[in-house]
């Protein structure tokens, strides 16, 4: 008998990767954090002694979600500017709200609230992109979520950067800093290419070459982004970044709602990877980013809530459900995206864009074990012909009993364990009455 | 003081009707099944003595919602047939299952599921459409549900009437026993229009303005039932409709996916009906129904769930959210529908479609106590800056913790009363169970 951490045997397992999509009756054996087997439950109790042995036996196993592409801080704001197009939802709204409340208490605060929300969706992983990304990286670290943390690369100042010189020189601190660690990694997260000089972004690209770490920046989300690049650039976005030899397999463009058929040709043949964001660029009216085109052309493409300020969650499970029905609906054409492929995107595709495709996003042993658990026996999930079905189209984020991030039991039997809630949720309700009554506003 | 059953006192509640959309620190006070009054907490509290008092301090509480639209018993189905389009969807996989296996049982055993599901995600109203309505009808009176059943009205012989005739002999006697009961009322329910001749159609209208009884019917959900319709009588859907006089008032046009302005136009002049059933369309590639166009003409839209067998779920919170992202991301203009607008269709507006809209659909003193509760305080609809948009766009059905049906409390803090949950769940299994072993199928 071999000794391993912690088993988890669950009705059924969705391991992403290999052959059969689902496999009933299955355990997953966990040491140091990491997978070590994948097999059926009645081997598995025979080949291993666990200190911990978790049964879940209406449920589905399956690898926790990736999160790619949100500002998690922005939990805070969450239904504070609705019913506006993108552009003057950011720059007239957002942006006016944050500059007048954004300090790294907000950043911690919101942050925390977010990671609870997460790791309650059973979202094991997250890119994010704020200001005061060294108070984004301790909160992962401290509340045990493995996240991919944007460096932000601004040219005007901030109050948290003076200019392009200073986001540099202290993302390069943050990155030294946690280089190594097991949970939390960089990526460089400029906001918009459009709002940076050429000189700007070649030195971005340089420097994500040197430390290979990827470019996350928002790419073609809308028609007025466009415009603004030609007008300003004469260059339509992805064009402009393709002069700038910034289309590489280090590129994650993120929302491409907009983009002709030779566009998504050059993402293809760069290895450049793409985060659909659905709900958020439905609700900003942004447009539709042609999901199931990409993955046809073989281009990595994740999923990602953006914003809590624009969607209004950071809910994983409702972006698989809207991408399942929009890959259907618009074309009308059903089994354009199937269950199993959307599932793929919001697990091992996310960590594929993310570069931690080794790491992270399936269930093979060698992986961090960072796994999500729903109990499927609901009424509203049950019975259950079709699990890869029935967790797109018919089941919930609050159906997530237990979420593991590198072996660790983060959420156990729909108990937070390293997070106190109550704390977290006073916190955010105290943030939103102060910035309520700096605008004159009540939330009824 | 005076007396009254039940208070029940919310952070918020939202009335749907008059011209304050969230009342905060507000509590409902109900006697024998209606709503006696709608007031401030405090006030409520010296005014009434109650026999129970149900505080809900981090909740909203709002009118219950009306499913307009579903084939209850299908929920034995859920995910049974993926990823086609809606013809043949229906026509090559869901009918031959159902004629194999649908008796009285499955229609009950598939009720009850759909009503357990319902309730738990605070629907106190649903339309059906299902083969032996009088097994519908026996288990929403038992479980204190809210329905109007439709009367199947089918020209083919199928296991429960053997042609039109006994369908409409059948439909009447059901119509009389349920006449004046306060939960239970019918509609007519012809399962598609272009497979009625003129005279059956004739007589449908006959009874139901004799009865004054809504006629529910699928109309021009896709391309190809319009193309049916042209090949068998030479006009669409609706023109045909209207040649046989019953476009009126009675008229529940159910999903209109596929409408030129002049039928809408025509819809609104007859005062007729609509049923908008966003995640099926979408799911089944049958298009995309222009809801807010319908809204603009005057025309009341309601929502449904469609077929658990199609969306794969009876979650009417879920198909607010996405009739809300459709709204605004199909045409790219936010605020097309807001989050006020999304949930009266999910209230009122279903009730008055089904004729509903004086005793049910809004918080109104003399109205049903047709309610539902949930709550907000966690992690994904926190903190609360705007109570409609987190109702639509970060809120679970899952978050329902109460509910009630002309003021009996079918759902007290996340237990269902008047349910054995378990042995519902139990027969919905075994059912699967069956189907798939039938099929040589297993659930994986």
């Amino acid at each position: 008998m071999e000794t391993v951490d912690t088993l988890v045997c669950a009705r059924w397992v969705v391991p992403v990767e290999g052959d059969i999509p689902v496999l009933e009756d299955h355990a997953v054996a966990v040491r140091s954090g990491r997978i070590v087997a994948l097999l059926p439950t009645a081997a598995a109790r025979t080949r291993y002694v666990a200190d911990e042995i978790v049964e879940r036996p209406h449920h589905v196993l399956l690898p926790g979600f990736v999160n790619a592409h949100t500002h998690a801080a922005t939990t805070l704001l969450r239904g504070r500017a609705e019913n506006q197009p993108v552009d003057t939802w950011l720059e007239d709204t957002i942006w006016p709200i944050e500059r007048r409340w954004v300090d790294p208490e907000y950043v911690r605060d919101g942050t925390e609230l977010a990671i609870a929300e997460m790791l309650r969706g059973g979202v094991t992983c997250f890119a994010d992109a704020h200001p005061w990304p060294d108070v984004v990286a301790r909160a992962a670290a401290e509340l045990h979520m493995r996240a991919s943390v944007g460096l932000a690369a601004v040219g005007a100042p901030t109050p948290w950067a003076a200019g392009l010189d200073e986001c540099i020189e202290k993302g390069l601190a943050l990155h030294d800093e946690y280089r190594g660690d097991p949970l939390v990694g960089t990526h460089f997260a400029p906001a918009a290419s459009h709002a940076l000089d050429d000189a700007s972004l070649r030195r971005i690209r340089r420097l994500a070459d040197e430390l290979e770490i990827p470019v996350a920046t928002r790419l073609h989300e809308s028609a007025g982004e466009i415009e603004r690049s030609q007008s300003l650039h004469g260059l339509r976005p992805l064009e402009r970044l393709a002069r700038l030899d910034m289309l590489s397999p280090l590129l994650v463009a993120v929302h491409m709602t907009q983009a002709e058929p030779a566009e998504l040709d050059a993402l293809a043949a760069a290895g450049a990877a793409v985060v659909h964001c659905p709900q958020s660029n439905l609700k900003l009216g942004a447009g539709i980013c042609p999901a199931a085109s990409m993955l046809a052309r073989g281009i990595r493409v994740g999923l990602g809530t953006d914003s809590a300020a624009a969607n209004n969650d950071l809910d994983v499970l409702s972006e698989m459900h809207t991408a399942a029905l929009l890959a259907a609906g618009i074309p009308g054409r059903p089994g354009t995206l199937v269950a199993t492929d959307v599932l793929r995107m919001a697990t091992l595709e996310g960590a594929r864009v993310l570069g931690l495709g080794d790491c992270t996003g399936s269930l093979v042993p060698g992986k961090w074990a960072d796994l999500c658990c729903l109990d499927l026996r609901k009424p509203g999930s049950w019975p259950v012909h079709d699990v890869p079905a029935t967790l797109v189209y018919a089941s919930s984020s609050r159906q997530v009993t237990d979420t593991w991030v590198a072996g660790r039991h983060v959420l156990a039997d729909g108990t937070l364990r390293y997070i106190d809630e109550t704390a977290v949720l006073e916190r955010a309700d105290a943030w939103r009455a102060r910035i309520d009554a700096g605008d004159g506003r009540s939330n009824a």
